[in-house]
């Protein structure tokens, strides 16, 4: 069941960076579930989904966050914030896994993804960065999420301003081959927070849109 | 307005990358402006937008794309393909820019925003590469569009199986400062395909998303 193109458009025009939001309102479990999909069912390139995606609500945490984060609060304020990790790498066992689970998955025969695995790593293979590449991905996942909160009507904020190695260091990544990349804190703005009603700066359509 | 949640789930979940598109369904106008609209409201880091869109429709330019896409079809067969390019710099012009429009579309005075232009230009200062990070602001929309078609029941294929210099060629971008990225097909998937009905690809929850 689709929605109204003119409702996802004033949805979309809804959303902005939100610079403070209101600590006493928490998503609620369903919405939050929903979002959690969002990210779960995010597209990545091959499908490969090569992220893990740390949902933070601990108080102890989030309050650690900000000074982390150039002194921008929305981390601690937000009701949750999501901390986007990237694979180092994409080695050959991680490939090996992925095939196995798509088979599995989709209840084909072991080896039946041969040739999919080969092409695969033949792309793989080319890549200047596996890491950026990676990286490319989650920004998909983030994008897929800030629009999917926009809709049910939840505020986010995309943070890349924030110590990619103090996040790292405060939620135990190191040794486990993902790091962090970005964030998005999601809540709901604080009635005081001015930037909700300032003009959204978007360039003239012709200046970044060329119809062909 | 916003959405139900179990709706915008639903609508994540139908989507899937299309193999094969109906050449004959087109995007009706009221609903390519919402997508257009999709593309220019995604968020980027500053809102510095370092992006250009190409939306192609042209039949004799959507012909030749599939010799440049590993002879994938979904350029050629789909209604919209949309070409993502990415800024090859964030020169002083381009902060210049931004600045000016951004106080002249807020009604501001000019040199109102020199702080923010300052800090800007520090954050700028210290990218590994202006390109690769205007690489990943181009993936939010890459994330945002596709979202924003799932929601108007429009299909896309995400395609990065491209060569970025071929489109470069053939799309007039040499010397524009912009390059392409990657691509996204959208229109309607053929009942043929039989990918719309395979099982999606999703690792288990707890093997990509850690609760803090």
């Amino acid at each position: 069941m689709s929605i109204p193109a003119d409702t996802v458009v004033s949805q979309l025009q809804w959303r902005y960076a939100v610079k403070k939001f209101d600590s006493t309102k928490k998503i609620d479990a369903p919405t939050w579930q929903a979002l959690e999909q969002a990210l779960i069912l995010s597209p990545s390139s091959y499908g490969l989904q090569p992220w893990r995606f740390l949902v933070v609500t601990a108080a102890d945490v989030k309050s650690q966050m900000p000074a982390l984060s150039w002194n921008q609060t929305q981390p601690q304020d937000c009701s949750h914030m999501v901390v986007f990790t990237a694979r180092e790498n994409l080695d050959a066992a991680y490939l090996d896994n992925y095939i196995a689970y798509t088979e599995s998955s989709r209840g084909l025969a072991p080896g039946t993804l041969a040739g999919f695995r080969k092409m695969l790593a033949s792309s793989v293979e080319s890549m200047h960065s596996h890491f950026d590449w990676n990286c490319r991905q989650v920004y998909i996942a983030l994008g897929q999420l800030m629009a999917a909160a926009a809709m049910v009507g939840v505020d986010s904020c995309p943070m890349e301003g924030i110590s990619a190695e103090g996040y790292d260091k405060l939620l135990g990544l190191s040794g486990s081959g993902y790091r962090t990349v970005v964030g998005c804190a999601l809540g709901y703005r604080d009635p005081s927070d001015a930037y909700a009603s300032a003009k959204k700066v978007r360039f003239a359509t012709e200046m970044v849109l060329q119809r062909v």
